[in-house]
């Protein structure tokens, strides 16, 4: 198969757009903004899933289904986080369909069916699962609540691009409750620790821990943590938020626990969530102009085989020695692909599953079979090896365990190489032209200040780190006192 | 705990309704006709699904996702489907909130923001799917395309129950595409196979097999085959759907492929389906007075332990016995789970565990300790038996076992003595009032026939069972010749 893929120096957007429809992770759907995506693309989702699943329960979440539409009148009941909401969303106003009596044939909308109350598609789940919580907590025995939801959100995007930003995706959204304030930003904190953790160890990107400053936080929150990651044309992508939200949602839904002393008080929320939008960070940190370039821990399929032959006798004897190979790997459980179609050259698969980004793809051909080995290709390094049959398997082991600590590693240096210390404006406008990255840079903590600065250059406050150096500093731009630097980075 | 719950002989579905809501299943929200799953209740679907998910991986199957929204001139494009569910669907009119000048902190509809045009939330996808299909299939060698998607769906629905009819409700949706009719045809016998399978083994419900007759048929289709099951009131329950859609969708949306002989020819459809309706009939088919009755396959927990004890010490020397029985459960990968909450007593602890359905209930006292036993009770026969603690976690997973086979065997006898063959429309409306369950009868085939019964009793034609005996009859209503008995009940 002919990749036809546009190279990223060239333009790396379009590179991203092709990679995603030509290796089947996704494609735009025939309803504006929201995607399909495809049995590939779902393959790696549902890996994530099931990883991140389990990094839930195992912090002691449970998993629970609230409904998808939101009453206008619960929708607007926590003001800030409507307002945030209400430019961007889906409306349902009517609930039937009737016979167009002017157009055979065709619907229309039946007037007489009218919704007495507006119905907003979730854009969120704050608001009805907040409005439900009122029901399940009376007491401080009912604390702390650890829910989760796996759920489909939408969001009315002007501009969309796959998994970026749908108008419609998929993701999940933990929501706890809490006696304390400290419990609740204990929660917020391990939520974002636990998001970083997945996205270190299984996605190979490495991130930023820190949190939003006030004019990027969540609608409705006190405090927003994220994890923010750096794609390979030096732009950041928040991979994943976690809110503290202080006492806001339970005082706009009335939310009151008694206390072990009788008391009532409002209980204290969080809410976090990571997206589809994942698909694309790990699109854009890791692949090249080949193809997809999966970390061995999301690999729908790890390991894919490929038999060269000339005659059939040759197949028969590469496939008596591949189903050995096959059922090895698979004792070690790791996801083996035996490509036996007649119907493709080798050259056609090698190219298909490049583009796929298979970790490790082996040949075996006649030479292979005389000699007692396979060929082992690496897809992240694009390189080759002769290995002996004998104790393949712990080979084949050992090395998608060294791709995914070698792709973590990369990028680890691909980001760190691109986080630039800039101490005035004019230098930080200079190298956001040329360098790209991160820029870590002093600034007064002024909402002004970020929005000028976001005006002029369209880079944006990413998060104040929260492991940055307390220091004493003068803002790049207002010139007035910082206690420490901020990252910038125009961004997804 | 008090359980206060209403018995079935009372009111069998003031029972159901609040059995789900007090043991933690589901309830109510604040949108009209929607549920909140619980966790409870959610852990029990998440089994469901993982289960039906590796049966539909297994016969080949991939899942993927495409949009909750139909535009409304894809959404007619196949004209019956599109009559079928106009009545009841939830219809996106508007993209915006904007505030409100006469009510200060309120939102409206922006008038502005109307959608050119309107978008269905999806009450089936067979039309967004099968308009993205007509890009996946161009040739014999792209079929067949096996693909399932995991999804909430809206119909809506004025009278609803929760799990048994909801607005919105989650469910998989199978949709295949097929080079040639009996192809197609021996996919959609096969996942009503699947089902059933799935039914009887996990969820310990005995299933007839079956066809619709045309009036009860899936919109679109040309065969829906189905799996009906028998609640404890003799109302029938359809279990699950799965229909052969001829060429009826792949006309439609133009879905055409070259065959080996390079002839251009309509591809051959299939869709089924399962939702968290199967939640209410795994309630009503084995739960009693006391509570929900789970088959240990599906149950959340398998196992509950309880101390009692009236020191620490006892509590203490109780622990390092419940650990080692623990820890030698998990082993056998049963779900088993030490309640050690010093909050409630155990007679409360008990009562929640008979509510919430737990098959095995182990407790343990100071007795015990000195006797080196347990006390095992089952929760479907409510039978206890001290067991030797030696060994006894092989006796625990035989138990598991037992009861999942008795569970399943007692709801086959129930079935089975609910099936009546009656041979005149008196005897049969006699007996409808009186015995309840599925009646056996000739009938005409004539949808007026069946459309007259309906109206008369209120029982349809569940099915016309795949195994039933070919023999020449007379309509037990018109009188007119019939080729062998159908299945008439009142059903959910």
């Amino acid at each position: 198969m002919s990749k036809n893929l546009t190279k990223r120096s060239e333009d790396y957007s379009k590179w991203y757009n092709e990679l995603v429809v030509k290796a089947d992770l996704a494609e735009n759907s025939g309803v504006r903004g929201c995607m399909v995506i495809k049995p590939y693309g779902y393959a790696i989702w549902e890996k994530m899933q099931a990883e991140l699943d389990r990094m839930f329960k195992e912090t002691g979440h449970s998993n629970a289904y609230f409904p998808l539409f939101v009453p206008k009148s619960m929708f607007e009941a926590e003001e800030k986080n409507a307002e945030g909401f209400a430019k961007e969303c889906a409306i349902v106003t009517h609930y039937r369909l009737k016979n167009d009596p002017d157009n055979k044939g065709k619907l229309m909308v039946d007037p007489n069916a009218k919704l007495e109350e507006e119905l907003i598609v979730r854009p969120t789940s704050e608001a009805i699962i907040w409005s439900t919580y009122k029901n399940w907590i009376q007491s401080y025995r009912d604390l702390p609540l650890l829910i989760n939801q796996w759920a489909n959100v939408v969001r009315w995007e002007m501009r969309t691009r796959l998994f970026l930003r749908t108008a419609e995706f998929l993701w999940q959204e933990g929501h706890t409750a809490h006696a304390t304030k400290a419990e609740a930003i204990e929660e917020s904190v391990k939520m974002m620790n636990v998001y970083a953790e997945f996205a270190e160890n299984f996605m190979a990107i490495p991130v930023v821990k820190g949190v939003k400053t006030e004019s990027e936080r969540f609608a409705g929150a006190v405090e927003t943590y994220c994890i923010e990651a750096l794609m390979q044309d030096g732009k950041a992508l928040q991979a994943g938020t976690s809110h503290f939200l202080g006492q806001n949602f339970a005082k706009a839904f009335d939310v009151k626990f008694a206390t072990s002393e009788g008391k009532q008080e409002h209980v204290w929320g969080t809410s976090w969530g990571v997206s589809t939008r994942l698909m694309g960070a790990l699109v854009m940190t890791h692949s090249d102009d080949n193809g997809l370039v999966l970390p061995p821990n999301l690999a729908p399929i790890q390991v894919v085989i490929v038999p060269i032959y000339k005659s059939d006798e040759q197949l028969d004897a590469i496939t008596t020695e591949v189903d050995k190979l096959v059922s090895a790997l698979r004792k070690l459980k790791i996801s083996v692909k035996f490509d036996n179609r007649t119907t493709h050259k080798p050259g056609f698969k090698f190219n298909e599953y490049e583009l796929k980004g298979v970790p490790v793809r082996i040949a075996i051909g006649p030479n292979d079979l005389e000699n007692g080995t396979f060929e082992v290709a690496r897809r992240d390094t694009l390189t080759k090896e002769v290995v002996a049959k004998e104790g393949i398997e712990i080979y084949i082991q050992n090395l998608l365990e060294t791709i995914q600590n070698s792709m973590f590693a990369n990028a680890l240096e691909y980001r760190n190489s691109h986080i630039t210390e800039v101490n005035s404006f004019e230098e930080f406008k200079e190298l956001l032209d040329s360098k790209a990255g991160f820029f870590a840079a002093h600034w007064d903590g002024t909402p002004e200040t970020e929005e000028k600065i976001k005006e002029l250059t369209k880079a944006t406050i990413r998060c104040i780190p929260l492991d940055r150096v307390e220091e004493a500093g003068v803002c790049m731009f207002s010139g007035k006192p910082s206690i420490g630097r901020v990252l910038f980075a125009k961004a997804y």
